[in-house]
């Protein structure tokens, strides 16, 4: 289980969010409050926008609590939209290109939970990649798969329904498969100016955990609060969609077929 | 570009030719002679069997040569069969499952080449990989997937057909790509008793360099000669397979049926 | 605060104590149970007696518990004599000098605690390490001057004589120091043959906890017991030196002179 | 030996001079024309000055060629005044704490070259670190240590006697000792407003390597030249001093008595 953050707003310093507040992230990364286990030191990631329309990324397989170099870049890095990770493996090895944040051209994703037993559909869920982005497969994640997929169904056009689309189809790869492990799907996609957070498990009950609080236009989605004032937080119910507009206030919709869901 | 060792014989110390000589395997990751270039600083990695039927492993993503605990290994291990690689990476990226040699049960694998053009075949050889191997799958590179294809076209039962059958295939979807990339395949496989080495090319001359020797029935086998003297090594000529067996002396085979890859 | 376990006696697999154990070192890693902190995950380090008098050294700055060539190691690697040790770090950063155990030579030392605040005394413990061993400081940590203190004040022909009489100094320098921050010195020193554990703190009440059991002349020392059944471990009390000789039975012994540090 | 470039003027994203030219920074890690070895592969670093008077920070033990992470920063970081930096360890080990650049408030200093023989003078070195500056060292290098002893001689008041000074008793110290060994200091030193560039050795034919370019009140300072126009790469002559003043032209004068020098 990971922890996460996404910001979209002014632009701000990251260690606003990532290093400086009581429970920030990287506090959670070595003691978090709801995650499985209070530890995610299996690597961590940054992906930010700041001058060009594709993001910068700074991932690294050390905890992040330990990582000057984390420390220096939150520091001096600004950015309007920025995503941070702090990663607990679940099967795939720690390597740089296993952590999150995933990027591609001007997309950003990343993700908590798992696509169920990885082993029995890995091979489905890759299928979905079309061979434009396998190329781009440079890691073993589930979640990496994903993001591919995502990509290739049609995201550049139509970010939200190929999100949608995709998940849905996984789902029906993870009902198939017979297996009894959760699907979690508590993630977040960019195209570096709109932003999505889903929170989605199949059972429902499953979902893993995920906040937001708006302060004057500005947005931060987080997997748990980042400080000790949990009432300004709002919980994402589960199996829904945040959506943080270019310019506009955060909505949040339900995200796939809940009556579905829920009777399986 | 690659530079790697084999050795099977008394159970020695695997500093005798990973460190100590002139040209150790070491020395070739910051200065290698035959290579493209000379540096091969992308990682490494030992493989060795001892008291157990399954290799040990150690990879690191480092360079060879400045790392301490490979010095200390070399000293402190003892086998009477073993592989060491240092790394030159092509397109995929610097991690440990990146990193040769590759191990599964009791087979142990290492490359210097590449499958012509990646990209364009991955996925057929991908396929070629069993779902029992498949989740064995924990890196990116052509190396790995070329090993979990050989041992899934029957390597337990029969090794050096495996691997005849699956470097043909290859063969075949690099041809049927378009692609004008070589494809070499100087590569070691192993089950722990018998030892295959092959220098495999096509086009033939493209074939990365292989030497061998012997010494009172120890047999070392190496991109480039560890040492000075030259006239002790043997080349192994282009497309040919040299096969250690348990027990008894080396010997050498034609590797695929030359006529037909010359007529290409 | 750091975990560490030592053993000596019949040459068995690291793995035994290492990572096979229910509450085993690898596992206390990540979920520690007798420390201040339940992660020690700023490296770890192995190092092992085999067949040379000087023994073999594997350090790495990834957490143990991910780190798939330590359970290789573990797995592999047989010894009579061993040290394991993950990290918490204090306040020094996360480097392969800077992981227990540290070695010279036919010595190899380790330690859990610190030398009361490092920043006030650094220089005069420094100032212990004759210069013939100041050339083997290569990290920055206080251990590896406590280290380097006791092999300069003679180790070489008394080495419990030189391991008390530097801790009985640097507690001296700790006092004058005017620092209010505990000495805690729970550490273990070798030659290869004889194996000291000591149990110190000043105030000894601040000591770091340490057990040991004994089977059938095989003795194992650590942190926390490794198992369920903690009836079978002794605790090492406060201001104790557990001797474990070449041959013969372990024993306990008052370490530095308990009234004079009671009276602090 | 090592390779670095220094950057004062205009904000521009590190990438200018850091990756894209044809033999840019990182193209000379792996292919220096003008070390003594062609490859710097032991960790390599940046430091920036943006938002803050005190400059960031990224350093890591990777060599710098295969760093995904290097590509990001130098692409998205944008600077009116910073250093890069690749390393060949002389024999310090590979650690962060041990690449360059090193800062310290608003200071930051890195170096190509040795102190003689760090054995023999190490001690004396760092006896000329006041204990203010001697907490701050993480590291184990001469480099570090040269650079902690030039802010505790009066950098904050006084940059360029500092640096003078310092480098003047350190020379003398090299001298008794009585060291066949040169003593090199290519080196930078700023303090976010003034660029202070050295070419220094003793003998002083030992100097290594220093070239500077001048394009509209942009310079560019570097061990060797960043593109194949040679011609418009100034060499700055041994033992003397590059001065980049806050405004205004830069500037070279002797560096400490040539005839003394000369003389040794």
């Amino acid at each position: 289980m990971c922890r996460w953050i996404a910001y979209k707003g002014r632009a701000i310093p990251l260690e606003r969010y990532v290093t400086e507040p009581v429970h920030s992230l990287v506090r959670q990364s070595i003691d978090a409050k709801e995650a499985l286990g209070a530890t995610q030191g299996d690597g961590f990631g940054l992906g930010w926008y700041a001058t060009h329309p594709e993001p910068g990324l700074y991932r690294e397989v050390r905890p992040a609590w330990s990582d000057e170099n984390l420390k220096h870049l939150c520091r001096h890095i600004r950015a309007h939209l920025f995503f941070a990770h702090v990663r607990a493996a679940t099967s795939t090895p720690t390597t740089r290109p296993n952590c999150h944040p995933f990027i591609h051209g001007r997309f950003m994703f990343m993700h908590n939970g798992s696509l169920g037993d990885w082993d029995l559909i890995r091979r489905k869920v890759e299928g979905l990649i079309p061979d434009a982005y396998y190329r781009s497969r440079i890691g073993t994640t589930d979640s990496e798969a994903a993001f591919l997929a995502i990509l290739g169904a049609g995201a550049e056009t139509d970010m939200a329904g190929a999100l949608t689309r995709t998940v849905a189809r996984i789902a029906d790869m993870v009902r198939e498969s017979g297996d009894h492990k959760a699907f979690r799907f508590t993630s977040a996609l960019t195209d570096g100016e709109t932003l999505y957070a889903v929170r989605y498990a199949l059972p429902k009950e499953a979902a893993n955990t995920l906040y937001f609080r708006e302060d004057g236009g500005d947005v931060v989605i987080a997997s748990e609060p980042l400080d000790a004032e949990r009432s300004i937080w709002t919980a994402v119910p589960a199996n829904h969609l945040l959506i943080v507009p270019k310019s506009g206030k955060p909505r949040l919709e339900p995200f796939l077929d809940e009556t579905r869901a829920a009777a399986e």
